[in-house]
């Protein structure tokens, strides 16, 4: 399972980022699954790690962050791995500007979630976990 | 907890509606919840069904199908009662045609989680049960 | 006199809506007029309203709330019986968000009133009696 | 065969609603099916109707009037039951206010008939007959 | 009674068009009409054909097929010529490409049959001969 | 009380504007108030005298005519006197031109009566006398 | 006759404005016609001299320069006094930026000429005289 | 001096053609012009008519009517054979449908008379005689 | 191989249309190609042309020039003959008027190449054999 | 010649990169051109080797893939640096999703080749070095 | 140099419009400038006041207000006079509502400040003088 | 004080860019600032530096360039770091392509100096001194 994302400025209210990624590698080890993470700004360090997943990862849960609304280049990457990715928001950009809402990554994604704060990635973990499982689609 | 919707004719692939009640019904007892369900292709028996939900329910789970791009009424009955809801679509929205993109219902709501079929609905159950105790919004 | 309306959550603010009522009625007297009320959240229940007022009433106050912006349904409704309605909001949808901004029912209407918090149904009233005993479209 | 349909209020000039359903009837004796009528002004009331279509029904012909252009839980309701759908307008929509023309229902109908008052009807069950005999599409 | 088009590609499926005309010059006899065919990829035929209609014939039926969208020119000479005009599609054009759904025709046209492959100009005859009888518009 | 307003050619049907004036003065001797008239066709002298209003005047009742969906000039000075304002239109913009529908000065007044002739500027007289009176917001 | 206009910066090239008046007043002349000149940076002059213009003129050429686009205000002084008004322009607005293309004037103009630059003005003379005349309409 | 036009069913009120044809000739002999007349409904064959006015011609007065709105080709024939070009319109195109306002040939043309019926023709010859003789475009 | 166009006026600058035709040939001979011209400005004519090369034809070489934009027509019957088309343009349809940009043929072709002048043709040529021989598409 | 790109996923059906890059090599000997090749899925790198082209290069072939639609820096870049620039793409953007159609380097780049698979690679070079040879623009 | 302006309300926090227009003054006369003052909440006026600065200014600085985003005349007396213009906006317009965005003046503009309170006009002064003495441009 | 910025193709016409450097370096000086300079097209680069320049400096001053209509990234990482940004840009960006105008980052930054060449960073400094020494906002 593969984490990716960009730095998300508007969160981790009470928790640290450690704190967030050790209760994901927790929840992971839960559901028997082993995750790596990846953080960049650059999007073409984010495409690059997305093509070399190819093979070795089950899943991908990506926080594209303010890459959502513009990256047709991280799209096609997703697209093109052909691996089930998850897009994760912390904030409901449903409710932020409206320029937000619309992602272009999600139409090639398995599914969205979003507005959960850091909660949402361990609810992509197991969204992710389920469909591995074959109990995503079927249910 | 109150769980509502409007019948989503596309999904519930290999299982019944009954096995997926029944999969919510258990996973609100593990997390130590109550859940009721709510059904109804009458747009203003499920604003009945939220008014009245104040006072009795600590959150909404709400599967608004073909009202979620219309529904102003359906928004306001949320905005109004002041509780969490959860926004849960069985397929993926974003991966569909274009004007089942934009909710109206997301900007009210506390987040949304879109595309895992049924499992959805249980991701739903875990955000709410995490946002109530005060897990949510502080990750 | 017939008053529709859907229930308005963000509204009566110090006063309850019986106060509304009693208010409604008391100058509904002042001004010789019957009223009589009739709210739903359903719109099919609204048309249904609306098309048995035809013959026994001489005009409409709707609040259509949540309705406002989408109902061609009621739009069609309240043009087909062809009384004066005099369409109200509590709150001045010109100063909220966008899409509620254009009233669908706002061009078959006789007028709207809108802003005045509870005040605008009693405005609507005066605004439906004047047109009634001829003093509205020749002022 | 199902005739489905809201109260379309500007039509029916010289001729009652019962001298157009005893047309109807006539002429669907005369094509050999049998038809039953469903009028509603809520949308739920519609959608459960549909939805209960599925087996006993070949076909449906629907006037979604006011409903036409913003009832996407119709439009769902008529795909997922997988009946060929007939849609149809008494008065040329195409030639009434711009917001009227672009149906929700028509991208899942077999196709649209629309201007030609009561006639539409016959029309639309000569439509649904002449596909179920297998006619429709081939010829 | 006149019968226009241009040539249609994505249909008769089974039928000839010889078969199609067949059927249709049948009917007309049926219904004691008689059509005249004129099928051109050239629009000012088309015009042309229409303008020299006027006086000879009680109504137009017309398949304007790539013309749809973008001919004002056509609808200019239709609504010259004052004759009833039945638009005609074999496909269901509402439910192709979002750019072929608003005709420029439809609004001059009496009606809109579109979707029932040949069986559309079995119909839009129909249609035509209820109007000329006087039977259409009073329905 | 400060009213303002541009020359609304369409209107006045059977009374004169002198007989209007009357009217006016005479409701606001019944409610306790003073007025002041003020029409010009200049942009500019309107914002003069709005802006001079600050002080003098409990509240602004204006009729912007067809300066109404173009300017922001008179929109600023609205909002930057802080009085509340209703804004009057005899005819019902909502019911003429698509254009004349989005008031930029709605946004920053109290509320909108528009569609009642002359008895507008009554109603409007009214509405404000009972926001004064505190009675506007909380009913 | 009535000639209203702004000051437009971009012509009269190797005629001064006082030659330009002077063919006008001399064709006036030759049409059997009185011209009157005005010319102001004012919106509100414009209007109060259309205004007064009622009863004392039988048509309007009017130059509206910068307020073409915008000045609904304008636009219903000239439909309110009822004369026929020609709308003038010395450029060609169709060919230079796309927003002064749609004058908000034009549709309650008798017609309009563009791009001539000052013999736009004769023509406009020509046109009012003949429509005077009763020669513009039904020729 | 080249007339062009397709046929533009809605005028010639009280006027034959042929009579307004004879004005036109008489009023060319009266400018010293020579003109030669060119009506179609076919695109092409305007533009082929356009292509050979190259050389024999020194200005275009085109009426294109239905072709207005959509024909690129058409504009693209005038820009290239660098006649100018005045387009007619008989009735006030901006007065009509929202579509027919928008003119494609507009940008390409030395200008635009629309709106005077017959005598339009009459003032487009004036222009383009005006504009031959150097008086255009320096007034 | 069929090569069709209307006429580009822009273009041929230092070449006849005539050494550009010499260059094709010589081009198609060394590709062991036999190819067609067709050329006119009647949309109906092209269209004929298109519908009578299937069978005779393995490709479509199409410049549409001012139909680019417009011509639904002209795509149906590309699409209908279902031979691979190239969409040529001489000039960069992209770096002129925004309206020019999207072609409605683009959608069916095998491709486009636009901007090169009269090599577009020779290129087109060669993008039209490589498909052919089945280098294209699997390359 | 420079020969830039992002990686295009979804290509190269039958022959590998290697083997592409192996075509344009030689296909540039026979053509008397040398060609670099660079490949990142980093803007920025992409900008900086265009930066550094000037001066070394003759021209610049450019799939920008994912960057197409959204990459304002690239389009300075190519403009900055007054290279003709030959736009590729492997599949026909313009028969996509409809935000493909757009690119916005297309208006500085010297010409656009779409659709024809790693041919399109093959034509650019043929494009570019017509171009260089001064028989692209003047043909 | 010449200083234009309407009356900007939501400015002016701790410093009066006395102590705004020393500071000004000052600068000027530290850059070896003489300014005039010209506030006018009237278009006309403004205009007027442009148009007599021809000749007698080296450059314009103006903070147009409520006329950004409307007045074309405003824009049009700009271009006319050929002086550089400085626009200047003491709050940040793009930081408010998105329809106070796009200035219809900036593009005839030498450049717009917005933003830094009063503190804008004293840089727009800078700017003005750094252009007027030739470091502006080829800076 | 932080200097970012994307290299800007179009500019340094007479001045280098060392000497552009060395003016803001030595006013800088005059004003007490420090500052550093960072250039660099890789928006994750930028990204970096601004999440970097948290703590360590006062203001930033940054030219987004190609990055300004498009980098959603670039302006989170701005509201982010919560220092006041002064955006720059050397041409007018208003008076150039239409998609230039709206700037993402414009709305979370204190203000913006458009159109001044090099002279607009020396503005955006001084701005940033003001607004640090509390003369900014308060002016």
């Amino acid at each position: 399972m593969n984490l990716l994302g960009t730095r998300e400025p508007e969160i981790y209210g009470s928790q640290t980022l450690d704190e967030v990624n050790a209760r994901i590698t927790e929840l992971a080890g839960e559901l028997g699954l082993e995750v790596e993470f990846f953080q960049s700004n650059h999007e073409g360090a984010l495409i690059d790690r997305i093509h070399d997943a190819r093979g070795d990862f089950d899943a991908i849960v990506i926080n594209p962050a303010g890459l959502t609304t513009t990256s047709v280049a991280l799209r096609d990457a997703i697209a093109s791995v052909k691996l089930p990715a998850v897009e994760v928001h912390l904030s409901n950009i449903h409710a932020r500007e409206e320029f937000r809402r619309e992602s272009v990554l999600a139409p090639v994604a398995l599914g969205q979630i979003t507005g959960f704060g850091a909660e949402s990635y361990l609810l992509a973990l197991r969204a992710a976990a389920a469909y591995i499982e074959g109990k995503g689609k079927d249910g």
